[in-house]
C-alpha cells in the first residue's frame, strides 16, 4: 500500500565538524518520503518556490515518488540554515526562511483522500489537523512533530496526537510537551493524551517504543563516522511507516521490524550530507544492516 | 567459582533531586562485592576506618562476603559526597576525604592469590598493577577506572588496560582517555591498547560491549523512578563478573548474557539511596527482570 507523506521540502545549508554544504536538498517530507521509498510507492504533499531546480524534482521521481501533490508556487523555497558541534545530537538553528512555505495549506488531491497510510511530518500543528480532516480513513496515521509547535501551539498539537496511531519524537521534545523529566512518566503522560503508541527518538542512543503492551528498546547502529544527523529522525521515520505500509500488517511483531527498518535508514542517511547516502543505497545493503542489528542485539533468554 | 574484588569500602554522602543522605554505605567494591554475592562467592579486598560500624560488616557477612580481606586501620573511613541533579546521568563531586584509603596497599591474603576471577574496582591505576602482580593466573580480570586517573596517570592506566580482558569505561570517559569523540574509534583505540575486551558504559541509555568478534548494545532498563545513580556502574560490573564467574563460561553467549544479568542489577540499585535495594532483592526478581529485558529487546530476523 502508499503512504501519503505531508510536510516540507526544503533547501538546507548545513555546517557540522566534517564540513559545509549550502543549499542543500532537504525539508522533513523529503526525508521521509525517500526513505520510504525503499519499501513502499510514495505520495508526497508539499510546497516549493521557483528556485527548486528540475534536478531534485527528477531524483524525487527516481524514487518512484508520486508528485502530483507537490505544488510550485512563486517565491523562494523553505529554507533552513544550521550548524552541528561535537555532539552530534542536536542541531542549532542559524537561520528559518519560512518563504512560500509561509502561506502553505495542504491540499490532499481527491485521488490521496483514501490514503491507508499517513504521515504528518513535522508542519503547524494546525495544518496537521488540516490534513487529518481531508483523508478519510487511513488506517495508520505516524506524525512528528518539534520544540517550536510545543512551545507555541501545545493545544492544537494535543488534538493532533489524540488522533494519531504513532506520535514520533525526540526525548527532549517528549520532556518539554509533558514537564516530566523522567522518560517513563512522560511516555505515559503522551500515551494518556490520547496518541495509541508513542515513539521516542535517542539520537544516536537509538528509539523506545511505547505501547499498552509494553516498551521496545532499539539502539541505534554505532557508526564509525557520522556527517551529517540532519534528517536522521525523518528518514527513520520514512523507513518505519514505508516498511508497515509495505506489509500491511501492524501486529506488535511487525512493528517492532519497522522500528529497525527505520533505524537502518537513519544509520545510512547520516553517513553522508543531505539524502546523498540514499541515492546510491541498495536494498540488499538495508537488509545487510537489518542483519547487523539482530546480531548486535542478540542474547539468549534464560 | 568466586570472584576476588579489590577497591574501595566507603561512607558517601549523596543529595539527589529526590532526597539527601548522609554517611551511608558506599564504595566501589562493596557495590560490586555485593551485586556479585547474588551469582557466586566473593572474596573482598579493601580498607576501612575505625568508624566502619559493625552493622555495615554484618550486612557484607549476610550477603557470604568473605571479608578477611578486608582491613581495618585506625582512622576515618572513605567518604565521598556528590549530588546529583535532574539529569541523573553525571554525579558532581563535592568532597572527597581519603582518609585511611591514602595510604592502601592492597595485600591479597595468600589464600585469595589463586583467585580465577579478579576485578579491580575503580582505585588508583598503581594499586591494580600491584594487585595484578600478586595475583597468579586469573581466568578473567575486569577492571574500571575513572576521569580523574585518565588524567593523571594515563600511562599507568594503559599498563593496566594491556593486561585485562574486560575494561569497563564510561562514555566520557571513553573519549577523555582516547581523544576521539566518536565512540567506534574510541573504542578501537581502546582495544588496540591491549584491552581483550571493552564495555562502555552510557547510564540510562545502556552499554555497547566491543570484542574483536563485533559489538553487542544491551539498552538500560527504563525506570519510572530512579532514586540514586551511585554505583549503578559498579552493581553492573559486580552483576557481569558475578554471573560469568558462577557459569565459567566465557563464550560469546555468555558473555553477553553477564551483561544482561548486570544491567538488570544496576536497573535495581538505582531504584533506593546506597544498596538498600539490593537488601531486599530476590533471585527471582533478577529473573524476572532479565526477562523483561529478552521482551524489551526481542525483534524477529528477516
Amino acid at each position: 500500500m502508499s503512504v501519503l507523506v505531508v510536510g516540507s521540502v526544503a533547501f538546507d545549508s548545513v555546517e557540522t565538524p566534517f564540513g559545509m554544504r549550502e543549499n542543500i536538498l532537504g525539508g522533513s517530507a523529503t526525508y521521509f518520503s525517500t526513505s520510504a521509498s525503499f519499501f513502499t510507492d510514495v505520495n508526497l504533499v508539499a510546497v516549493v518556490g521557483d528556485d527548486f531546480s528540475q534536478e531534485h524534482i527528477d531524483f524525487l521521481k527516481s524514487r518512484n515518488i508520486d508528485l502530483r501533490g507537490l505544488k510550485r508556487e512563486a517565491g523562494k523555497t523553505f529554507h533552513w540554515k544550521g550548524r552541528y558541534g561535537f555532539d552530534l545530537n542536536e542541531a542549532e538553528t542559524l537561520d528559518t526562511q519560512l518563504n512560500v512555505f509561509q502561506t502553505f495549506s495542504p491540499q490532499i488531491p481527491a485521488e490521496y483522500a483514501a490514503a491507508e497510510y499517513l504521515i504528518l511530518a513535522n508542519i503547524d500543528p494546525e495544518l496537521q489537523l488540516e490534513v487529518l480532516d481531508q483523508v478519510k480513513k487511513p488506517k495508520v496515521i505516524a506524525c512528528d512533530t518539534m520544540n517550536f509547535w510545543i512551545s507555541s501551539k501545545p493545544e492544537v498539537l494535543k488534538k493532533v496526537i489524540s488522533r494519531v496511531d504513532f506520535f514520533i519524537i525526540n526525548e527532549g521534545e517528549a520532556r518539554q510537551l509533558t514537564g516530566e523529566v523522567n522518560l517513563v512518566k512522560a511516555a505515559r503522560a503522551i500515551l494518556a493524551m490520547g496518541a495509541k503508541n508513542l515513539i521516542i527518538k535517542r539520537g544516536e542512543y537509538g528509539v523506545l517504543l511505547f505501547t499498552t503492551d509494553g516498551i521496545f528498546a532499539a539502539p541505534a547502529y554505532p557508526l564509525e563516522s557520522v556527517f551529517d544527523p540532519t534528517g536522521a529522525g525523518d528518514t527513520f521515520a520514512g523507513g518505519f511507516m514505508g516498511y508497515l505500509a509495505s506489509t500491511g500488517n501492524f501486529s506488535g511483531e511487525s512493528v517492532r521490524q519497522a522500528i529497525i527498518f527505520g533505524s537502518v535508514m537513519a544509520s545510512f542517511n547520516v553517513e553522508d550530507f543531505s539524502l546523498d547516502r540514499l541515492r546510491t543505497l541498495q536494498y540488499s545493503e538495508i537488509e545487510e544492516r537489518y542483519k547487523t542489528f539482530k546480531a548486535m542485539t542478540h542474547f539468549e533468554a534464560l
